[in-house]
């Protein structure tokens, strides 16, 4: 897992002095926040509209859809995946699981 | 990153037999597919409202509230990690990043 | 507005006859309720993101989007606008209006 | 139907002077226009969940939802209705509707 995001990140980052021409992500980085932000958007409702329709298959890649264009908004905004990694690994202790219950959102 | 994603995804695994009165988790699973699709659209916008505002601790945070629970998500229909983890794999070649371009979505 | 409304209503209905071809309202009912709900919510997406960059005209622009593409789903599964104005008149009175207040929503 | 979204749009504008206490409009209005962009994302989510699941009910009400929080937060930045309803009258001919395709949005 690590190193398939790491490595994700990674090519990601390259891909920033890619041509759009020939590079989807290049593409997404010329097009600016707002279209990397509308895929997430898009991706987002395609995932909830999978997961009603109940194929995993779909699910699974619709999912991957996510969280591959937020991972190209990270990198767009500068923002490193051990960021993320750092908050994802404050919600696997237990206490991270709970604590949203008390926040109450 | 591996260890961080294996972890969570073991904990909302175990969350399962929990208590909805204490745990959050478990709250989200009584809920119910719905209940937890319209978490995932929440978040996904709460996202984008934080990168138009361009806070780089909101944006972590958020992007952290949005996988989360895509994966509380995952755990709900039975979608293992590993299938998730093997569509990211796919995509990080670089044919993978390319391939959406020639698909046009 | 009234006559707006209607009159998008039926001319929404009127094109479920239509050539694919040459109408863009045809290929939505074509797509099916997938595909219109996508569109949904890409406009939802797309209005949130013209709401932070605060343009008056793009706001205007993406509100009417999306306003378009929910009387697209009314009509593609055959819920008449009568209903949804039925069901806006009840909020329009006082208590319409404070009533979410108190069912927490 | 003029009459229902105009009375709306003249009680929220009157709600800009309500106790956030009593009044749940003038709680969005508090809450700002993140708070309000927030709820427009959610009751999309909630709109593609209840057209998925089919119940004519609950379509209606989370497009009144959905719709009601937009005429909020065009209030909010002091947009007017008759904005909103002369672009949708512009996509009321027979060519506004059609002009969508061509434009491939």
């Amino acid at each position: 897992v690590e190193a398939v995001l790491t490595r994700l990140a990674e090519t990601l980052e390259a891909r920033k002095g890619a041509d759009p021409e020939t590079s989807y992500v290049a593409r997404l980085y010329e097009g600016g926040l707002d279209m990397i932000l509308k895929k997430i958007g898009e991706e987002a409702t395609e995932l909830v509209i999978a997961a009603k329709t109940g194929e995993a298959g779909d699910i699974v890649h619709e999912t991957a859809d996510l969280w591959f264009h937020t991972l190209v908004m990270l990198s767009h905004v500068d923002v490193g995946l051990d960021q993320l990694i750092a908050e994802l690994e404050r919600r696997a202790g237990v206490s991270g699981l709970e604590e949203k219950a008390s926040r109450g959102s």
